[in-house]
């Protein structure tokens, strides 16, 4: 893993979690994007080398709608930028964690994804992520 | 904000999530540290820039045991470096954030360090910290 590429926080509005973090963190937002597939919308805040991510739900059936349901807003996951991701895929599966794909997944900020289940992270849903590169 | 500084997860077993967390960042934990005031134990990795604590309760009346007992194992804060702490806390105490503490308290890792309550901040505890500096 080279760095924490994000943190990501599950938020119940977007607008008003964009002026909370934009004042903590003292900077603005530098994009926001729709993850269809995901039924999410997110904004982005650098910070150092890292992003911070904040997630809300378009739909109801939205994993990140479930979890605010379930736990309340909060942090929801940690991103590792991975060098290859399919070679850290295939080192964590044979160490025994559990992945939530077989494949890697498109995600947000041009990257392709994989989660590792929280069971196995004592507790911590964890993603890989690596820059997708145009062959 | 400079950087992320480290994230916070809290775990039941710090051995065991040592090694969880050793095969995940492929790196061994750096140094292990109890802090006493606050009847943790934890341990400390480095990933790029930033740091992942795992943080264990010595006592079920650490705030840790409490967490992990309302909440499950899992992340549990983010911690923010700053320049100058004292500056940042006037300036999130003007814009309306809670502070848990009036003035800095010595924190795990050479750090003067104060929290943001999770309530101003979209369910998110959120730590600043400051490397303390030898006068």
């Amino acid at each position: 893993m080279n760095k924490v590429e994000h943190i990501g926080i599950a938020v119940q509005d977007l607008e008003k979690a964009n002026l909370i973090y934009t004042q903590i963190l003292g900077t603005e937002p530098y994009k926001s994007e729709q993850v269809t597939s995901e039924k999410v919308i997110t904004s982005f805040f650098q910070c150092g080398e890292s992003k911070i991510e904040l997630l809300a739900a378009t739909d109801e059936t939205s994993v990140i709608a479930a979890f605010i349901q379930k736990r309340g807003e909060g942090l929801h996951h940690i991103a590792f930028s991975v060098d290859d991701i399919e070679a850290e895929m295939s080192r964590l599966k044979q160490a025994g964690f559990t992945l939530l794909s077989e494949t890697p997944k498109p995600g947000a900020d041009n990257k392709l994804i994989c989660f590792v289940h929280p069971k196995d992270a004592s507790g911590v849903l964890i993603e890989l992520c690596q820059e997708k590169t145009s062959f």
